[in-house]
């Protein structure tokens, strides 16, 4: 990836969710508010505390990881739609 | 489970709660702001401090735990509507 | 008790306070706003700070404290009314 | 007293301000809005820093101090209408 | 002075601005929002860290300062008006 | 650069962005509030900690970063219009 | 000068702004809303942490520097117009 992030910020592409369901039922936008899955592209170095040592972060590149649709910022990097958050915008890992 | 928790958060199955009492009689919506119980599913790894430190956290899993109604961010995992909240948004642990 | 509150709270039953006054007048609500009684029921493990050191609370089961109206969470354990609230909550200790 | 306050808390009898001045004039209420004199009654164990390292507290039983009249919370103790407040409401110590 | 500040607090008794230029003009109120000059009369011991240690103050007994017109709160102490405020509050001491 | 910022402050030149894309179509303005590059042209000595202690920053001049649309000041600088931001308003570097 | 900064303070000559243009093309006010030169006129001792220790600040009497239109506080010392703000509220230094 041509993008570093600084500090705790990583960078996610968000999973396309099926709007419609196996039986073809098609899931209304209230329900769409809940936590979504992306992967995990780029990391920064971690997070910085106030005597200047860093902590690595506890996600990696290839990650899936679950956050909220409210967390994070929308960029374009090379023509792709991604989200740039901080690590504690994300709630957990989903098991490969 | 197929998710992991970051740091200090948890996953909380709500348990239902009969909105009918022993006599019958239908509980008002009022009353269910009162904290709710739940079982605990997932554990993160502990609450980190500053400078890196791991507090693990006091609640484990398979415990019953009371938490106010509006903590937590509602999931879907798995097919199963859960909870993640943090374990400073449970107020105590129900004995067994 | 069966359940172990987290950390800094404890669970406060409060005392029933006589609406009627010695000479049979009612108080009304204002009055009541001040702070109330209540006996300690079950107390945490302690304060937590930043590094994980545990500092025990400086109450104990049984003591009757008095606390500000507004603090709190109400809940049912048991089928009784109870009060969970933090430590902080509590403005002192009532001799006996 | 058979009440203690907790950690940096002291009770308070707030101290009687004529409101008649001594040529007879009636001070009116935005006068009154100024800071207020009481004489501490009973004093916390300190002031509990993050470690739960201790520090008295600088007031005594028996000082006369000056406090704003929007700090503390209004109590009943035994019958007595006095305030409970926290150290740093206080603004300093009248001399005897 | 029969008053005693407690902490980072201090006494200053307010110079009079002269509301009338030497040229015989008199300033409007909006001129006069700008910081105001005072004398300290009395200092607490100094401001104190969370772990209790002691820093004493920057100003003394007897010095002019300048502060913000609306710092600190306005009290009488032997029938004169006065004004307590913090260290803080002052943005500095005027040469003598 | 005749300007030096002060501490964790960065000056950045925005890189202009087409307004058209490749195909000639126009962008309207609500996908402009994407996040915008630029050239960092100077850098303050790093981040101060409460003890006075400096961190050098992790950006240097000649990266290409990203930053949000509302971060930072815009500055004239001989006669030049730049923006002044911190670190911390920075989201990465866009690789060369 | 004879006014001595407290702490960060600094005191700040605010440089006239020519309002006409090279080519006597009036500037409107929007544009003035952009940050201002001053000159530094007087510096405190340094900001001072909680646990007492003075860090020199990093401008120095003479230095030409930048701070947004927002910051400070209007003065008026021995009958002129200055400002004092905090080192914080100021982005940077002009080179000589």
């Amino acid at each position: 990836m041509k993008f570093r992030p600084l500090h705790d910020r990583v960078v996610v592409r968000r999973k396309e969710q099926d709007k419609t369901t196996a039986g073809g039922i098609i899931i209304p936008d209230t329900v769409e508010d809940k936590p979504q899955e992306g992967e995990i592209l780029a990391i920064g170095q971690g997070h910085i505390n106030d005597n200047g040592d860093v902590r690595p972060l506890d996600v990696k590149v290839g990650d899936t990881v679950l956050f909220t649709k409210w967390s994070g910022t929308e960029v374009t990097i090379s023509g792709e739609d991604l989200m740039i958050m901080k690590e504690s915008d994300i709630m957990g890992i989903v098991a490969a």
